[in-house]
């Protein structure tokens, strides 16, 4: 798709979009703000930039904005002004700075909420205003820029609400949707809270949404975990007990409303105040959110019900925010890129830069994103359960007790151990460090071949060479061993993502050599040692300074929709931007695997 | 507003809108059928025209379906072709005439419901091809020209129903609302319902939207009538009991339910195949449906909470009809213009036709619309009880036993009574006859008077004017009289709607003479004797042959509502179109009403 080129005076700032973008994306894509205060759906009018150069039709909410002689001169409200060929154009300075927060990957977030508190002090009705209530706010809510929709739930409350309030009250929108009507000047209290709901974890973060900060964030384990550890055993149970999603359905409810209570307590916010939430999570954690079958996720060809991003009533879940506040599920690539990958994407304005950059996040479903502004290509790749410390002898999750660093220092074995402890077995981090460890300490060979003691009888480690039940194995401590199995397992593994990671670098037509950066994401990607990922050829062989834990990358992708309501539109975006490539189908994919389960040649990467 | 000229051709059609209608709306304005599938949303690409001269903008769906040369050829979609200057375009030959039915006021009305049912063979998902569930079935519906929009309850049955159905299906469509996936081609099936929600009757309609025609009606008492008789006493209940106004929902769409069985059972149809309800009635009863406070309606100035059409999902209410059906709520002119008179207007086509005409709903509230094509005024006058038989002695509703007429014939009193019984009372129509047909016996004067017996000694009717505890009467049987009392509640009355025609006349300046018809609307309407209702001064001194029974017309514009979506829209912008007029607000109306009780003079009126 060829790329047009827009100019914005008098920043002398350009960008490159694709055909079809509007005006006002385009200065957002470069991030310079737009006067706007209906999120670009052209009912504000404050987005007015004039067309110095280029096409610039004229839309039907242009008429309602501009004279004839100011239309003739090429001014058009940016939000509806879609470009077709270069351009020109003219911003006026902004009336009104946003507010701006810092988050995801150092990424400066315009504080514009999808949440609006307005004021109104309304004309009483009178025999010669006869509007009708919704009319009434409609009409004060327009002349302030701002469109609203007709809900019946708010409807119901309307009447009583204006009344009570002897017409003096602060109108709370999500988006066009009418949230609440408040008695008096309530615009200095809105919150929303962003969750991130993963497999194994569900993370809730209550945000103050006049300033852009955390007010409090709690997390738990997800309370789906007792009907099974993955997302394919959940929805197993689907099929098995015709109860089982409901069930599912119930439980996840019931965690994210138990972390609202934690977040709400600890802000000291009621939940009257919670406007709107945003929900990031994998495509089936989503599913089982919201009750849609999910079991076309679990078997070939892996389809999910819908991608697309969902503006929900807070009544449709039942979670416990405003009654009448709204749920925005953000949208997912596919069946196994799901919405929490696109607001990692998006926290890592990964899509936005010159730069090309990976971004992987190291789990059960390894998903992986290669890309920068002009192309972005997404696949997962199937790891199992290996790097959650499943199928390993003594393996077990990140939690105290768990093994998550390894140093093999002449004769010495130095283990990291999460919390306090004893060590009681080996983590996913613990696992890749060990091996990594082994590597460098030539105990164990590329095809993944652990060393047996009598073929390196003088290694300084050759006692920790031991064999157990016939296998061979390296011995952590005296009760924790790795063993050739294990081993194996890592290699099937990290071969599945590597092999994905290759397969979108052959398709993209680049190499190590291109890439800016290497963002190891989630919260198993954060305590993975770079050098041990490069070690294995987990990540590609760059420089070890390009690998960088992106942390949360969810989570705060979560937040940032929450906080702006371009960076979520961008997020929508992300569909129609990012090829979804399926990997199990591509040509060639089983025998770049088996090459892929094997460790780089040590000279390679170190 | 200056009206636009559009002439369509090949027809040599040529009509006259406002600035800013499309010219798919001016199409339909004249009855010109253009192809589409959509409704004029821009996502179908069947309503292409060729602007053969006037400005025609390029919209961006219009990108969608031209080539750039079409677009210079002055190729447009005609539902995105906003006007704003004469213009002439050429129509091509329809692909698909669509069915016709004659309803309302002998309105032929285009078989074009808002249900669509469209049989699709899906491409099965394979590795190649991953798209979702929803993508999957939105595309396949986009290339037959309808739109689709996500809703989660749809979304939860969506996987199953592709599946068990191996893709083979019929979508059924509520405008763009995804009601029903069921399994193989069930386009031959499909139904819907209007409802009239009267303050004392409910009328259901089952209507097959195959055909056009009815497949059963049915009737019955509001349920609410033991919370009050009139809007008034039913909105003061909800004040008074806090579960009132829940009970009163409930008990209405208990009535509708009832109903519903009953067409149902009398069709053979079963509720899974009713998509989509369109429900008539007046502000209160539409507030007491919806929930929604009601209190503002009955205090002055009147203010409703909406007047807006509402497009609900059937749970919003519970209604019987597919769980996932729709609906639709038609649009209010004013707290006591409601949606029936809405309807009743689309019936009759008033706004449709340059003759005047004159539209009256005599009942507690008498509604009254005066107008044409041009301009078309509406108010409500407040008639009280009087013509439902309250404040009236031996006042009753139109029921069995009740005097519907009366004829004074020499020295005969004939009557005509409901059902093959004795009578017991007299309800509105027979008031009006027995007074009308006194003023023609010279036994009332124009200033309301009844006379003596003693005054007019040898009048053949004589015996019948009696004395009934101290106020003068006329006997029409041994129990039953009508009183000088109730003389003057019928004066106040139709003093009441006499002042509101002539009100709306004299605004619209223009009299008598310049009407072409007067409608009488309503149950009420239907059985007033026009020459009667033109003797009292009820309505003013046109021909007796153009004063017509318009029936149940608030039905009948229900019925077009579900059967044309085109005559749905053509309603939705009656509230842009009517210009409501607040009575009570106006200057020298309690004098015009002083005036209005007395009766025309005789020889004005015979």
């Amino acid at each position: 798709m060829r790329k047009l080129e827009v100019a914005f005076r008098p920043f002398d700032k350009v960008t490159r979009v694709p055909e079809g973008t509007t005006l006002f994306n385009a200065a957002h894509w470069i991030g310079l703000p737009i006067e706007s205060t209906c999120g670009g759906r052209g009912t504000c009018g404050k987005c007015k930039v004039q067309v110095l150069a280029g096409e610039a039709e004229i839309a039907p909410a242009d008429r309602r904005w501009f004279s004839e002689a100011e239309l003739a001169e090429g001014w058009r409200l940016a939000c509806e002004a879609t470009i077709y060929a270069d351009a020109e154009c003219f911003v006026p300075a902004l009336m009104r700075v946003p507010k701006a927060a810092t988050m995801g990957l150092s990424r400066f977030v315009l504080l514009e909420p999808n949440v609006h508190k307005i004021h109104l002090v309304l004309p009483e009705p009178t025999l010669e205003d006869v509007r009708s209530d919704i009319e009434r706010l409609r009409e004060a809510l327009d002349a302030e820029g701002y469109g609203l929709l007709t809900d019946l739930r708010a409807l119901r409350h309307l009447p009583i609400a204006l009344r009570s309030a002897r017409w003096d009250v602060t109108a709370v929108l999500c988006g066009e949707h009418l949230v609440a009507v408040e008695a008096g000047d309530t615009t200095a209290v809105a919150y929303g809270v962003a969750v991130d709901v993963g497999t194994t974890t569900v993370v809730a973060t209550l945000m103050d949404l006049t300033t852009g900060a955390a007010a409090a964030v709690a997390s738990n384990l997800n309370g789906q975990a007792p009907f099974g550890a993955d997302v394919i055993s959940r929805i197993a149970r689907t099929r098995m007990e015709e109860t089982a999603a409901a069930e599912l359905q119930r439980t996840v409810v019931e965690t994210i409303d138990g972390l609202l209570a934690e977040v709400y307590a600890a802000a000291g916010v009621s939940s009257a105040n919670v406007y709107e939430m945003v929900v990031a999570g994998n495509m089936t954690m989503l599913h089982l959110l919201l009750g849609v079958d999910a079991h076309a996720i679990s078997v070939a060809p892996f389809i999910p019900a819908f991608r697309e991003p969902l503006d929900l009533p807070a009544a449709a879940l039942g979670v416990d925010i405003h009654p009448e506040g709204r749920i925005q599920i953000l949208p997912s690539l596919g069946a196994y890129v799901g919405a929490d990958i696109v607001a990692g994407i998006q926290a890592t304005g990964l899509t936005r830069e010159p730069e090309l950059r990976l971004f992987v996040d190291v789990g059960t479903n390894g998903e992986i994103v290669l890309g920068n502004a002009d192309r972005v290509l997404a696949s997962a790749a199937p790891a199992g359960p290996t790097f959650e410390g499943g199928h390993v002898k003594h393996g077990m999750r990140a939690a105290d007790g768990a093994i998550e660093g390894v140093v093999l220092d002449g004769a010495e074995v130095r283990l990291q151990v999460i919390g306090d402890v004893a060590p009681i077995g080996i983590c996913g981090s613990g696992l890749i460090d060990a091996a990594a460890q082994l590597r460098l300490a030539e105990l164990l060979d590329a095809t993944g071949r652990l060393a047996r003691r009598e073929d390196v009888p003088d290694h300084p480690l050759a006692e920790h060479l031991i064999e157990q039940e016939g296998v061979r194995a390296f011995a952590l401590t005296e009760t924790i061993a790795l063993t050739q199995r294990d081993i194996r397992e890592l290699q099937s593994a990290k071969g599945a993502i590597a092999t994905g990671i290759a397969s979108l670098m052959e398709l993209m037509g680049v190499t190590g050599d291109d890439l800016e950066q290497v963002l190891l994401a989630g919260s198993f990607g954060t305590y993975i040692d770079p050098q041990s990922a490069r070690l294995l050829g987990l990540v590609p062989p760059v420089p070890v300074e390009k690998i960088v834990a992106a942390g949360n990358a969810a989570g705060e992708g979560a937040k940032m929709a929450l906080l702006s309501f371009r960076e979520r539109e961008m997020a929508f975006g992300l569909s129609r931007r990012v090829e979804y490539v399926e990997l199990s189908g591509r040509p060639g994919f089983n025998e770049a695997f088996l090459t892929a389960v094997g460790f780089p040649a040590l000279e390679d990467v170190t």
